[in-house]
This record gives C-alpha cells, structure tokens and sequence, in this order.
C-alpha cells in the first residue's frame, strides 16, 4: 500500500498533541520551534483543558479542529499513543509523526505489543505514521521543523528556503540526532537540503518508504541515510536501481561491519543487522555509495549534486604546490582514481603559457608565483577540454578572503560549460568569502585531499554501475530446465545428494565430472569399469552433505580391487558411525585432472534475494578470505567483472609463462548457475560447487562436488 | 658538524636583507608581519641606499649594523645569495634564512651550482642556513613570525605565545604552504604549536637538523613532518629512537606511494623520494606515525599531546545515541582497534545507574535522555576505573553551548586523576563553547568517527613500538663468523655462486641443502652417488645469478644415467647460448621434501641501512605480494611478529587439522640471516633465500636456492 508522504513533510495543516505551554519542556519546545522556524500553515495544540497553548487556540480533542489535519505530531506516553492515534485516524488526519518512546527500542522487547497496535492502525486506517521514537523531521520546502533536535537553528530556516533551481539533498536516518547532525554539519558546506527525518522505530513507515518519496520528489537530487538494518532489502533494491536510472545518488552509511557495532545495532532498533558483505554487493550493483563518517557522507554529496558524471577514472591535478599536488596525486591513486602523465601534445599546449619552474605532466605545478596571472585558469581550461583526463583537481590555497575575488567570473564560464567534474582542495583553511564564492558558481570545494578522492571515486563507481546496469543481462528464464530441475527438486529432501544436484545442474548445462550410482561394491566395481580407472567413491545421503568431514570420500582408486576394498570399507565406517543416516549408495566418479581450485557458490538471502559468490579455493578463501559477490542476475561481463575482483586474479591469467585458465568456460558456468539459482529463487537456499578445477584455457573446467539445499518446506517462496 | 639552532628559531636580533618599505611587495611583507607579529628582538633592515625602511632605521650591508646579528633573512635575486651569505658569515651572523627561489628547484637543475655554493658556505663557515625557496618559519617562544604565508593572522601571534605547561607542537614542512596551513588548522582546534619551518631546498639545513632542534627543545612536546624525501635515512632513524624514547610523537606525511605522487616530488624537490615499503617499516619500527591528511595529523596529534599512552588497543564506548556509538565501534575496530564486550561484573556495576532502556555490553548506551543526569559521568569513570579497557571514547551531541556547562568540572577531576586516554566524539559540530571548554580540561575533541580512531591506534602502535625497541636485540656481531663470512666475499665476484653462498650462510648458522659442485659429468655422477638420489644439477657462474631462467638447473634425477645426461645437456646448453659466462661448475644438490613455500631476503638500502623482508613464496609473493619488511637488528621475538604480519600468517599454524609448520626454525633462520646482513652491511648488498621450504613443525626447513650480491667494490662502506 503506497501512500503519498506530502501530507506528512509539506502538511497545509497540522495538530501537535501533547502540546505544552512550557517551551522548555520537549513537548513545548516543539511548538515553539515550529512557530519560530516560520512554518505558514494552520497549527492546533490539542490539550485536554487549555484554552490556549503558547498563545494559539487550543482543542481538546483532534476532532474539535476546525477544519482538516495534514498531520498530527504526537508527543504522549506511549501507552496512549494507540488510541489517540485511532482518534486521530476517525477524525481523517492524514498522516502523523510520534516523538513518543517507549516502544519496541526498550531492551528486552516488552514494549513491542505497543508498538505492534501502532502499525496495525497506520495500515488499517491508510494513515502514514512515522517513529515512533522519532526525533522528528524537517523540510524546507514546507517550510517546516517539527522536532526537538539541538542540532538546528530555527531563526535560520526560512532564510534557507530552498533555491528551487538547485539539486536538494534528503536525510534519512533510523538514529536520532544523526540526521539533523549531517543537515548542521552540511549547511555549514553550502549544502541545499529538502527533507530531513529519522525514522525511529519504523512501525509503519520504513526508511525505504521515504526513499520512495524522495525519489518522486522533484526538488531532490541525492539522499543520504543512516541504516541500522534495512528491513525490506528487495525494495530497497528495487529503488536503488530507480534512483541510479533517475541519477539521484544514494549515500548510505551502514553500520555493523564490526561484532561490536552490530551489537550495538541490534540493541538499539531491535533489528539484526544483515550480513555487510551482502549489503556490500547490493550497494556496488545499484551505485549506491557507502561511506564511512559523516563529513565523507558530504563531500560526496557535495560532487553529486554539483558536478556531471565523469566518463572514467582519469583525473588532471592543477596546483600551486608541488608538494601538495603530489600528495592529492597519491590520494586519489589510493582511492583507485588514475593520474596518468599528460601526453607530449597536451603537455605542450601547457608549456605555451607555463613557464620553465613549472611542471606540466600532471600535477600541473602553476607554483606559488602564479598569483595574480593567469595560469590556473588556463591550465583548468585546457584538462576540461582534453579527452585525456576524466575530471578537474585543483590544489589551491584560499586562506585569504581575496584569492577567488579575480578568477571567479572567468572561472564560472569554464564551470557553466563544464562537461566533467572539477573540484577545488584548499590545503589552507579556505575563508568564508572564498568558500561562498566558489559555492555560488558550483563547484565544490573540499578541505581534506581525501573528500575529493572519494568524491571522484563515488561518481565513477555510479558511472560504472549505471552503465552494467543498464545492459540487458542473461537470457529469459528457462521454463524446461526449470521445470525439470523442480521435478528433482521435489523428489529430493532438503538436503540434495550429489547425484541429484548433478542432475540440477545438468539441467542448466552445468556438467559435473561422469559418475555412476551403485549401491554396494559389486556394482561399484561395474560403475568404476565403465567410467575408467581411476575413480573416486562418495557416499550419497540427504543426512551427510559433508561427506570427506564423515569419513564418506575415498579418492584415486586404481582398480576393482582399490574400488572394492574402499567400498565395503566406507560403507562399514559410515554404518557404525552414522548408523541413522539414510543411504542412497555410493557415487563411482571419474577422478579430475589437476587444475586451480575455485569455489562458486549462491544462496537466496531472505532479505535481498539470490546472490552469486565466487573465490579462490583451498587456502585462498580460507586463509585470505578472498571472494567476491554479487546480486543476480548476472550476464557474462558481470562474472568477468566478478572475477577480475579477487585479489588473486591474476592466478586466473598467463602467470609467468605458464598458460591461462580456462577462464572463459569458468564465467560461462557462473552465468548458468546464477540463471539456475534465479529461476529457482523462493525454493533453492543454497549452491555450493567446491571445488571447481580450472583447467588450462581450452581444457575446460571439472565441477568436483556440488551441494543444493532447499528452503525448508514452511520458508518456500514463489520460485 | 652539529649547531645550535636557537639563533634561527629564536634571535634576540635579526637582519632583514633585501626589506623592501612596499608592504604589498613579499619583502616588505616579511617585515611588516614581523612587526606585526611583535617580535622583541632588534630589527636591522638592509638595504643599499634607503636610510630607513618602514620607520625602522636601514643600514647599506649586514657589516654596518650595530651589534651581534643572530639571524639573517635573505629575499633578494638567486644570483646575489652566496655573496650575500658570505659577506653576513664575515660579520658573525650565526644563522639566516632564504626564501629566494630558483636554485635547485627549477626544472633541469641549471640553478644546481648556485645551491652547492650555498651550502659550501653554510659548512665553511659554521653559519646554520635554512632554504633557500622558503616560504618562512615561525616560533612561538621568540615569537617571531618571519614568512610570507597568507595562512597566519599575523596581528593574533602575540595572543598564541605559548602556555609553557603545555606540550607544543612542531612542524617540519618541505612544501612550502603546508606547514603554515596545518598551523593555520591546528590552531582553530585549540592545538598549541611551538616552532614552524618550511626547509625549502634543504641546501644546508635538513629536515633531520630541524627535528633534531626540535626533539632537545623542551617546550616541544610532538612533530609534524610533511616530507617528500628523507635524505639522510639513518639519521632520521637515530633520531625517531630518541623521540620515541623522550615520548616526543614524529607523525609523518610522507608522499611518493604512487607513481603520480612520486612523480610529483621527484619534479619539485630535484630529489628522489624512496621506495615507499621501506620507508613504512622504519616508521613502523620507530613508532613514526604515518598519516595520510593534514586533519587525520591533527586529529593524532591533538591525542598524543593530551593523553596518556593507553597500554593496549581495547576501548569502551559511551554514547548518548546508540546508532552513532556502534557507528563508532565499527570505525574502531576497522582501525585495528578492539571494542570488547563488558565481563558481567562491570555490565552489573554499569547497571547499578543505567535504567532498562540503556545498554551496559560496551558501547554504553546512556541514551538521549541521559541530559541533566550523571549517567555520562559515571560511565566514564566506570571505565577509566576497569582494567578491561584501555582507552574511553565518548560519543556526545555538544552543538549547544551549554552541554558541557554542568559537566565540566567533574569531568576535570576525573581526567586529572586519569591513567588512559579520555576522548569525546561530537556528532554535530561542536558550539565553541563546548570544544574550549573540553580543551581547557585536556580532553581531545573530536568531529569525526576517523579522528579518534586514528588517534588511539597511533597511541597504541606507538606503545607497541616502544615497548619492542627498548627490548635488547640479537646477541653482538659475531667476529669469527664474520671473518670467516668476509673471506668467502673476498675471494668471490660481486655475484656469488650458490655455492659460495652457502658457505657464508653457513659461517652463520644457515644450513642450506647437502651438495657437492662438480665440475664434469663424472664428477656429478660420484656426488650424486655421495648424496643420495634423487638429486638437482645447478649451474654456477658469477655471472648467471638466475639459474633456473638460463636453463642452467636439472631437477628430480633419480639415478647416475639421468645426472650425466642433465649435466652434458646443461653445460651443452649454457656454453651455446652464455658462451662467455664464467662457469665454476655444477652443484650437485640433494631434492628438498615437499614443504610450504616462502622467501626471506635483505636489502642494505642506501639511505635507511639493512632491511630484512620475509614473504610466502610462489604466487603469494608474484600475485598478491603478500610480504612484510623490518630494519636490522631484530630477535626471535621480531622474527615472530613479521611473520604475523603476513596476510597469509594463517598458513604457517594449524590448519584444518593439519600440523603447524615449523615457524621455530624459520624464525631462527630469520635471526641468523639478519645477523650475517647486519655484521655485513656496507659490504652485502642484498641476500635472497627462495624458496625456503618450511616443513612439519620438528622436521625444519630447506633453504633451496641461495643468491648474494656484493656491493660494488666503489660502494662498499665499513662492514
């Protein structure tokens, strides 16, 4: 059920309920800061007796109003938030917002019941319902502050009535004061923002229902967030993919990367915090942009909403200090930016207005003598012309008020033609008049080397993520193979044996290494004859899907005796050891040439759907943890993308005259599982093929074992 | 020669050569700041025919001024300087200064030979010469401020006049601007700096002689250094011992870890910045702290001069939002620091005055409604109080100016008693109020999640490496072993043979494989037989240091009929395609068993002296260039910790059940092989151990392949 969120962000009217006379107290604080910060529509304090509350004509009830309500802004004890919130709703108020705590974020959960009547009216009644346990919202196109944050200073908020011209930036954070802590911290920047909220306990709406609005809001042009816990992964990814299409940046920052921060996250909003490599490959799909800390958060913000989209990774330095210059180069080649040397023709066109102290390959080195000339115009000029560098750094230093004052007009045009970025950094603290001036022709202009650098990254990495976005991926669904692959499916348990995953993986023209089933040595005998010496024995069960862990692996059989030998032996020992495990025989399989080893795998996250894990196998994902994920679908230039991740790529290429891997039948086979794993989302939990041995390029890949598991039968989707 | 810097930093009079009575003009600016700045010393300017310059009474040259000049400063034409200095050391002026440019600077080193003559000067006469292409210096205890950065609010310099009960900061720049803007900065965070300098082209005076300055005045209480090039390594390394040892934080910006960056300073500076891996491990050792962005400098330094050194990386967290407090553990432990869950008994002591909404596990979360209440304040000393954590960050909303008001005095009496470091967080910017107020009592004040981060990291790192330094090192040089070690290198070519490696190795201790050199097929066929089979053929020539890439190594021969062949082919193949290769003969080697692959080897590097790196070996090294470096001396417990280092160290222990390699003997061959570099460094050039195969814990190690290079008989120093 979408609502439209207006009422609650521009209301023409509102009611605050819980309104108090004492604007020391939270309750009257909110009134008076409403009324301070200019907010021009009609407001009715609701109190029980008053006749009057801060000088405005109070009602006893939400429907003694006068006229209707946009929003209610509910400041009680929570145990009476429920049934003013139903009054509310009768009386046809159109959304509300609930400062009140004491619900579910109560350690332990006891308030949860509170909180669970809360959401119940919201979607009973269609009334959009923010918080509870919210610190309130903000929006400047209202104009409007309902909330008791310290961090803002009302008398200045109509003042900062949005430019409509300008790309606004929203605000959602699940903690408190964080959100209008990014707002202070921004307008400080020269930032424009709408809408600010945090979103509290999200009983009713969730920060991706916000997201939802802004992203139909005109007037925004990037969001940034706070998450805690995203609650509807699959919808959040949905509007991260609508967002890059619109080119409306999303830059979240998502705690729980460490144990102790998602102790603290679990804490604090009763909400597990997903797996953050999953958010991870969620984020780098759709080009959202993660960030660290809060002035990262708007020096991204601040490239977003100003500057195009830079085609590539190449930047041009312009500076006044070689020193500088070098270290902004080092920086941004930290951050995985390129600063490549000019060309000979390009480093001459420079040469013809710099003079012989200078350097002209990149940084471009104009020196500290070039105050009061023209060469940092003329060197910006010439990098925004060239097509060898994708944006513009300037290292300027603009501690004195007059140091844009000569360059600025001159410098607008450059930028009002611009088609790439271009930055400034002022090693200096710049001055206000400097900072202001550079803010009112657009460009953004940083105090730390490393605000330009993630700044640049974050545009290509949407740039990026844009362009593999929006190439159609793998073919349709496959109705026959997917209707062959649930018939296994359905005669299988839980748990697949290997010989009925092959049968899966077969299905979507992913082969595994010949193999026959045999159930007791004689007929292994007969299996290992027709396949050829040697093979390998496995034991089959639904109760064993770590068949070497139970001892249920013999490997390098030469022979019918070898072949015989090792099967009575493996049947005995899985028999005395697990005698309650349900055996469906003994797979006889061809043995693998050697090859480098390689995991593949998926699994179906309950929170964002299927994603595709590939690594590199043996020791690498298990001492170096190298591996590499991604959301599907995939098509083959994202698994060469996928594989081109691994820190040990290189393994996979011509490595010191040795040949290639067999990389291409590798990302052919990573394409057909994710196809596989796609079709069956709701009903696969998890694929695992480990090993898999590329061999040299040409020679194929061998798939050495493979497990599925279903999702039980109660936890099944639509697949 | 080592002078006494104080005439420089502190003159009780100064010469001003070249003062121009234009203040709009750079050298009239020098001395109308100078001026400005209220320096108490006399001021003699000079200058040919003017008879006072603004006001002040002129003299035609430094001979005709009245009395002891402490220090000259020098801004006129490149070509006029070395007379110039000349003509002040004949008068006895002890120190100058030179911020004129074009010397060594500009590009192709034309102006190379004005800058030798400089420093010919300096060092003839005994006269400490800074620059020249200075931009200036500063001190706060003179004060004088003689420069021409717009970064300085000249007339606010007699208010900074250092408190001398507190720690100041120096600042070494060798870029002209950023010292002055990291003032600039440091000074708007309530920083107290002593004495600033920009060292220019470093002619005479370097970045060592300034630290080392530095490190004797008392005032100075830590140093920030931007450098592009360390030009003495070893000095510097002396003296971050005696920093470390006087408790005196170096925190170092160090360009050239990209080829853009290196590029950049190769241009600026006409010097060489070195190899970026070495540098780390120095810094490492020395407890340098390395810092890539002017705040994250200030963010350290503002903890190392305020905090006690924390003993160890564990901290608590307390935090009036719980989002931001696991926002902050999650950046804490990306930075190498430890956020641990409370024991029971102090979550019970925590609970004794958190109420039911507040979480007690660490981060503290004393939530929003903690205002007006002692809950912050008990939490913190709770924890100042635990033994089970190191250091207290405290995450606060202080935009308000009252947030502090009621705190502050019991916090004062908390961190006057306190033993670990005590650092707050501030989500909105602080009001000034509140950041003067946490500065007055000593408390570090954080804007970013990254700054404290950095902070206690560098804290705690520095205590790790003071604590590894002041342990004794490897037993004393080894005389016979040396002896025995420096015949071999006498009578071998600069490139030494395996073989004769292998006697060096083996003066120290290092077995390496049993072998035999032959130098024709039957002689190969009897060592072989001597051995044992199977067995290796090896080439040895001075002049084939790569065996296996000449075609000159035979491996696995299993009996005499395979070792003459392999030995006619490979001396049939050699004298073919090296005919002119000097060849020693073949060594006959005994095959290794199978073990884990890694390297050890060690540089003597120009400038920083011998190094040690040990790697895993194969692809690790090749792909992943998984390697750790460390200066000489070390011992075993050295050793241990560079194999921890290793991303790959895992490898090395148990691993799903299999044995532990035998890291004991590798540690020791580590030690052994650092004592043979270390007794021989000015002689050893570098020592490349690869493979050393490290076998079962117990059954030792195989150094496979040994390869020492001698410094070029021009190039060998003292041994």
């Amino acid at each position: 059920m979408k609502r439209d969120l207006t009422p609650l962000f521009r209301p023409r009217s509102l009611a605050l309920i819980g309104a108090s006379d004492d604007p020391t107290k939270i309750r009257g604080k909110i009134l008076a800061q409403i009324v301070k910060g200019a907010y021009p529509g009609r407001i009715f304090p609701i109190h029980p007796t008053a006749k009057t509350i801060q000088g405005l004509p109070a009602f006893a009830a939400i429907g003694d109003a006068p006229g209707p309500i946009d929003l209610a802004l509910i400041a009680i004890p929570a145990e009476s938030v429920p049934a003013t919130l139903a009054q509310c709703a009768a009386a046809g108020v159109r959304s509300a917002l609930v400062f009140s705590s004491g619900f579910a974020e109560e350690e332990g959960g006891a308030n949860r019941a509170l909180q669970d009547r809360v959401r119940a009216i919201a979607r009973d009644s269609g009334m959009a319902v923010a918080g509870p346990n919210s610190v309130g919202m903000l929006d400047l196109a209202a104009p409007l502050a309902a909330t008791f944050s310290p961090a803002i200073d009302f008398a200045a908020l109509p003042g900062l009535r949005a430019d409509p011209a300008r790309r606004r930036i929203g605000i959602i954070s699940q903690s408190g004061g964080l959100g209008f802590a990014l707002f202070n911290r921004g307008l400080k920047r020269n930032l424009a923002f709408g809408t600010v909220i945090n979103t509290g306990n999200e009983a009713d709406l969730d920060a991706c229902d916000i997201l939802d609005f802004m992203l139909e809001d005109e007037g925004t042009g990037a969001v940034l967030m706070f998450v805690e816990a995203i609650r509807r992964g699959r919808r959040f990814a949905e509007l991260a993919a609508r967002a890059l299409a619109l080119d409306k940046p999303i830059i979240v920052a998502k705690i729980g990367r460490s144990p102790a921060g998602s102790r603290a996250a679990a804490s604090h909003t009763a909400s597990l915090t997903g797996s953050d490599a999953v958010h991870d490959a969620i984020f780098r799909r759709y080009g959202v942009i993660r960030a660290d800390d809060q002035d990262d958060m708007l020096d991204i913000a601040a490239a977003c909403t100003l500057c195009p989209r830079p085609r590539g990774r190449r930047v041009g330095i312009v500076t006044i200090s070689g020193g500088v210059g070098g270290w902004l180069a080092d920086t941004l080649e930290t951050h995985g930016l390129e600063v490549p040397e000019f060309s000979a023709a390009l480093q001459r066109e420079i040469r013809e207005f710099l003079p012989s102290y200078g350097a002209a390959f990149n940084p471009i080195d104009i020196t500290a003598q070039a105050i009061g000339n023209d060469h940092r115009l003329r060197s910006i000029a010439v990098l925004e012309a060239a097509d060898e560098v994708d944006a513009v750094a300037v290292v300027a230093s603009l501690a004195a008020d007059s140091r844009m004052v000569h360059e600025k007009a001159a410098l607008a045009e450059i930028v009002a033609r611009r088609r790439k970025p271009i930055l400034f950094y002022s090693y200096p603290l710049p001055s206000e008049q400097a900072r202001s001036d550079l803010a009112e022709i657009g460009v953004p202009c940083y105090t730390s080397l490393r605000g330009p650098a993630l700044a640049l990254a974050a545009l290509a990495d949407r740039d990026a993520a844009s362009r593999d976005l929006a190439r159609p991926k793998a073919s349709p669904n496959d109705p026959a193979a997917r209707d062959a692959a649930l018939r296994c499916l359905d005669a299988a348990d839980d748990t697949l044996c290997e010989y009925e995953a092959a049968a899966i993986l077969a299905a979507y023209g992913i082969a595994t290494l010949p193999s026959r089933l045999a159930t007791d040595a004689a007929a292994a005998v007969d299996a290992a004859a027709s396949l050829g010496y040697p093979v390998a024995l496995k034991i089959q069960s639904p109760d064993i899907p770590h068949k070497s862990d139970a001892g249920g692996v013999a490997l390098g059989l030469a022979d019918a005796e070898a072949v015989r030998d090792a099967c009575v032996a493996l049947l005995g020992r899985i028999a005395a050891q697990l005698p309650a495990a349900r055996l469906h025989g003994v797979l006889v399989q061809t043995m693998a040439p050697r090859g480098l080893e390689m995991i593949a795998g998926t699994v179906d996250d309950a929170d964002f759907g299927p994603l595709l894990t590939v690594g590199l196998g043996g020791i690498h994902v298990e001492v170096l943890g190298d591996v590499a994920t991604v959301p599907l679908p995939i098509d083959g230039s994202d698994a060469d993308a996928l594989l081109d991740r691994l820190r040990g790529a290189r393994l996979l290429g011509p490595l010191r005259g040795a040949l290639s891997r067999d990389r291409v039948a590798f990302a052919a086979l990573l394409v057909r599982l994710a196809r596989l794993q796609d079709d069956l989302a709701g009903r696969i939990a998890t694929i695992d093929l480990n090993p898999v041995l590329l061999h040299d390029a040409g020679d194929g890949i061998s798939v050495v074992d493979a497990l599925i598991v279903q999702r039980r039968p109660d936890q099944r989707g639509a697949a």
